[in-house]
């Protein structure tokens, strides 16, 4: 752990207590009856209770009038009853194995409901279980509310991204004690996996080293190839954090000294990640950032080669919104905290990519991530 | 890595090339016009495909007759195509960030469908959508046809749910190093997380360490208690390997000198323990596995402390069926593999559960762990 949490983010800050209010608001406005939330962001960002997501129901009720009811297997009610979801307001009722849960939600939506909204992870197995048990609610996605409720982080939710920041920069710091000629990209995988679980994460999200022609490849994961003298790395890491927020920041390596084709390609990269880190700022559009990034890349003549959009929201979900692409006329607002992850990738050669997650607060920006982006040849 | 994999289990035995035949005729025999199957251990059973859950889409089209289609991201082709997919004989075809995939889905469909059958756990913003891109389609799960098949492993399953089993077993057996009076349940998890990716675990799935009258909850994950001389401590941890095939297993410790009444009920346990994996043979139901378990332990007095099913299926997901339960009227079959895991809880002051992953086999049961049962005084 890098600071105290508890001073950081308490948990009345955390789960302020007027959230399950404002969202009923929002629940009504959006012409729905209840959301159900079943295990997973959703659910914790309301509750603050992390649940197994499992066979057995665990779903949370929250109607747009009336109190919100947390329904667990019988088994998961200590544990339900040690989260914070006791202090938000919320009911607890349970259901031993074996028995049918699905009429415990109709009991604790109070009424026939027209429409709900279900957790936008929410299994089929669930999803097509409500449709059964309430064939009258039309289904539809509690990401409707919630996601742009979710998409402006708090100050306490922004500290709690923050520190997932300084705990990642703290695992890049390090590379160069992993990260060597001679080694396997796997082995080098697993020292980092150890360094993001020393660094304070409580959870490893993905673990990438992307070297030579891998590096082409963007979601890449790692494989037994060497890494050899001059080979560009790229190394994209991140984890969720006892708070239940995510860390993602990605820098690309040279073991050596670059091949200078890529170094030429590098600077335009690091040019146009800084030109959309510089682009973010209240009332910007989600899309004008990405066209930040898209332009100077295509500019000298690797357009084709930055195949995929600029950035993602990252909050307690690695991937949420709002989504950093063309097409998306959001305007950004203080609190909205994403990725800005430009890169090039040259099939069968080499690739690079550069990613800080920045979170837009009143007049700009501020970067959760910190280290320089420079080339680091190790 | 225990054991050379690619010698235990290679793609072509653990991925068959008639599997997606077999499944296809499943299938049409369940009334299915095809699958569909987004990212989770479906799409991995059928394909190898160990794939990102992301919002973008990737979906598995298996129509029940024609050709199998894999729609992925663009930015994950390369991730496919060196994946054991294309060996299985899917096509692969791709989408760009900003795209509308779902018609892709309707074209692999090859033509109307009135019924299909969705992953278990696909998300229900894809639930939804699919619903939407194909309102004449009623939908259905998956499960119905691959959990079946997926219940009953092979030769090459089994031998990668061997080696899970033996590399959580090394955890269980290094227990002495880590769980000591003195130290807090999260800093012994921090260790045993540690040893899990030690042993060879791709993933940690999940470490209890649940001291004093933290045993008494079944689900309790772990905390800031510090462990006294005279706790019993359940210790039930579990992760996935880079096969995919997950580890899940328990056992009960105390340090120093048991409680008198905890040694009382410790041995009802574990003589009930073993009644039910030696009950386990073909033929044989679920629900009389768990009653083999549920007796000798309800005989003793403890039949309410006992508060959960006897046990789950295992496979590439951590719960899956078959489900050991009161009611479950399944004839095992060999090839099933599932936990054996009575527990005895004593709620406030202490708990105990023992479990091991078995596999049913020709004329009885094979324990894919095999450390002692015995009480260990650490």
């Amino acid at each position: 752990m890098l600071y105290p949490p508890d001073r950081l983010y308490p948990p009345d800050r955390l789960y302020p207590p007027d959230r399950l209010d404002r969202t009923r608001e929002a629940v009504a406005a959006a012409g729905l009856d209840a959301l159900l939330l079943t295990p997973g962001s959703d659910l914790r960002y309301l509750t603050g209770y992390h649940a197994h997501a499992l066979e057995r129901l665990t779903c949370l009720v929250l109607p747009a009038r009336g109190e919100a009811t947390l329904i667990v297997p019988r088994l998961e009610r200590p544990a339900a009853e040690a989260s914070p979801a006791p202090g938000t307001g919320v009911t607890i009722v349970d259901h031993a194995d074996g028995d049918d849960p699905y009429p415990l939600v109709r009991k604790a939506l109070g009424g026939p409901a027209r429409a709900v909204g279900l957790a936008d992870r929410m299994w089929a197995a669930q999803v097509l279980a409500l449709r059964d048990a309430l064939p009258e609610a039309r289904q539809r996605l509690a990401g409707e509310v919630l996601a742009p409720l979710r998409a402006r982080k708090t100050p306490a939710e922004v500290a709690a991204l923050r520190e997932a920041g300084a705990a990642i920069d703290a695992v890049h710091a390090g590379m160069g004690r992993w990260l060597r000629a001679g080694r396997t990209e796997a082995e080098v995988g697993a020292d980092i996996a150890r360094a993001i679980r020393d660094a304070g994460h409580e959870t490893v999200g993905f673990v990438i080293v992307a070297s030579g022609p891998n590096g082409a490849s963007p979601h890449h994961a790692t494989s037994d190839r060497v890494i050899a003298a001059g080979d560009p790395v790229v190394v994209d890491i991140g984890g969720t954090m006892p708070s239940g927020y995510c860390s993602d920041s990605t820098r690309t390596y040279v073991v050596g000294t670059p091949p200078p084709d890529f170094a030429a390609y590098y600077e335009v990269l690091r040019a146009a990640q800084r030109a959309a880190v510089a682009a973010v700022r209240p009332g910007v559009t989600a899309s004008s950032v990405d066209a930040a990034a898209r332009s100077p890349i295509a500019g000298a003549g690797y357009g084709e080669a930055f195949l995929h959009r600029t950035g993602h929201g990252i909050g307690l979900d690695g991937h949420e919104e709002p989504y950093i692409v063309a097409g998306n006329a959001l305007p950004l607002e203080p609190g909205m905290a994403f990725s800005v992850e430009p890169g090039i990738y040259l099939a069968g050669r080499h690739g690079a990519r550069i990613e800080d997650i920045v979170v837009c607060v009143d007049g700009g920006v501020e970067r959760l991530n910190t280290l320089s982006t420079e080339l680091v040849e190790l």
